[in-house]
């Protein structure tokens, strides 16, 4: 039976109706009325009714930004709309009558690449998504990983490096702060500025205004040294992470997605010299592999449809 | 139905017999012979036969140092005993005609805490390890966390230090050269070095003739300035690394336990507070608590029975 999931992000909100291999049946998309929490709530449902027209659906999905609790039921935080424990679930299930869970929208991207993604044949995955920030998701065991409140897999705030950059999160050195698509940027203009491999890249910024990632990552495939040379400096720090990583976590997979992810060996190479180097206790245990996301676009309707779909078997 | 726990140390191996409550019904320990990896197989056989003798035993668990497979049957590695790729499960099992599992000593220790301890309350805990080294132990939701290769949870191998003190471990920065036992005394020579807070340090190092951790406590426990400045650092170390752990783990309840945690609350104070201070989007979803672990001497055997028994009903 199909399951609806629906992704509601910062600038629009997807939605799609997923069977259960994970193929997408039919679709739409709204932007997002950003800060009017009501709206978003009443576009959800409006998306959710009229997807369901023809299909029978078992339940609906919703992921979004933030922490959410344990439960899949109650938003504790979201970036962007102004939700503050809001019985987000709850709310939905009444005017909807039907099953619905929420997750987190890395959690739920993470998990649409377990089931149908390149984390597909191992049972123990972490995934980093790398956009403007760092998402995160763990699979172990075959289960989607989220802490005991539900805060858990945020592995872009991890702290890389002690008193280092401030981060949007509040505390210091994050590897969002060195290892994100904003940091890409941030370290793109510093070559920029010194000239010599960074060139190129200053051209481009006078041309364009700015440095922007389609700027960027224009200027990596065309193999520029400046541009690549970022590109490194961020998978070194991202390679770094996934050591302390491996320590705690021990997946048998690291999965890269997101937009910068597309520069493919580009950025794993860097992320698997910094890896080896940093890895604890080398050799003694085997090690992971480094793969880029497969499913790029509808990751986090496909997961949260999913992810509804097994919720309601659970409590069928 | 009652289960053996083995726990392989480097000095001494315990054994007991552990009902299904954790009570232990009968004990019995051995010296290690160190470096003699034939000679320890034959002590756990014997002394798992002699424990066994007028009990129903289920299943026995061995815990060891180092790293086992997920499958909890093969030593990748250990530590002081000459173990690689050692079959140990099958090679047990073989000589006792008896279910055998295996698993990481910090593990078992940890699984017994949860169980039993001062974890039995919540189904997500994290718990640390403060000996000579730091290790660690995940249980999620109600499952001991292993990781996809059983490497895992060795949470003293986190970095706290970009290019920071060499680690045993081969990398640098390890929260295990900042937060163990070891470290405890590295810092309480520093502070015995420069005089102030450090005179009763000093004195007691040239009584001595160096520092070591009963020392050391009970200068801590006397309320000695300097004593109690080296574990405060400790503390404070331990707090920022909880504070990344926390991004992915996100426990209910972090546990410590090990010599170093009799401090109680004076270790514990400066780990809250180092962890408030560094916890990435702190206010916006629900904090753990900091709490020394309850069971100190057995938990190692206790835990690798309860492990053995759990594992013996799934496969039975």
């Amino acid at each position: 039976m199909h399951a609806i999931g629906i992704d509601i992000g910062g600038t629009k909100i997807a939605g799609a109706v997923v069977s259960e291999s994970g193929q997408i049946i039919a679709e739409d998309r709204v932007a997002t009325q950003a800060g009017d929490s009501e709206a978003i709530i009443d576009a959800v449902v409006t998306m959710v009714e009229c997807l369901a027209v023809g299909h029978t659906i078992v339940a609906a999905g919703v992921a979004a930004p933030g922490f959410i609790d344990a439960a899949q039921s109650t938003v504790y935080y979201t970036p962007n709309i102004s939700w503050r424990n809001e019985p987000l679930r709850e709310r939905l299930r009444r005017r909807l009558n039907l099953d619905v869970t929420i997750d987190n929208d890395a959690n739920a991207a993470g998990w649409a690449e377990f089931r149908f993604g390149a984390g597909r044949d191992v049972s123990d995955m972490t995934m980093l998504t790398i956009g403007t920030g760092v998402g995160g998701a763990i699979v172990s065991q075959g289960r989607l990983f989220r802490g005991g409140f539900g805060a858990g897999a945020e592995l872009g705030h991890i702290r890389l490096v002690p008193d280092g950059l401030p981060c949007g999160c509040g505390a210091r050195g994050c590897i969002e702060q060195y290892g994100s698509g904003r940091a890409l940027l941030r370290i793109a203009n510093d070559i920029a500025d010194v000239g010599g491999i960074g060139l190129a890249l200053a051209t481009a910024r006078r041309e364009h205004g700015a440095l922007d990632g389609k700027v960027v990552g224009e200027l990596i495939a065309a193999g520029d040294p400046g541009a690549i040379h970022a590109l490194e400096e961020l998978g070194h720090s991202l390679g770094q992470a996934c050591a302390s990583l491996s320590a705690v976590l021990d997946p048998e997979l690291f999965v890269f997605g997101g937009g910068v992810a597309v520069a493919g060996d580009l950025l794993l190479d860097p992320v698997r010299e910094a890896y080896r180097q940093h890895l604890p206790a080398r050799g003694y245990h085997p090690e992971p592999e480094f793969v880029i996301a497969e499913l790029v676009n509808n990751a986090g309707v496909v997961g949260a449809a999913d992810l509804a779909r097994i919720h309601s078997r659970k409590s069928g």
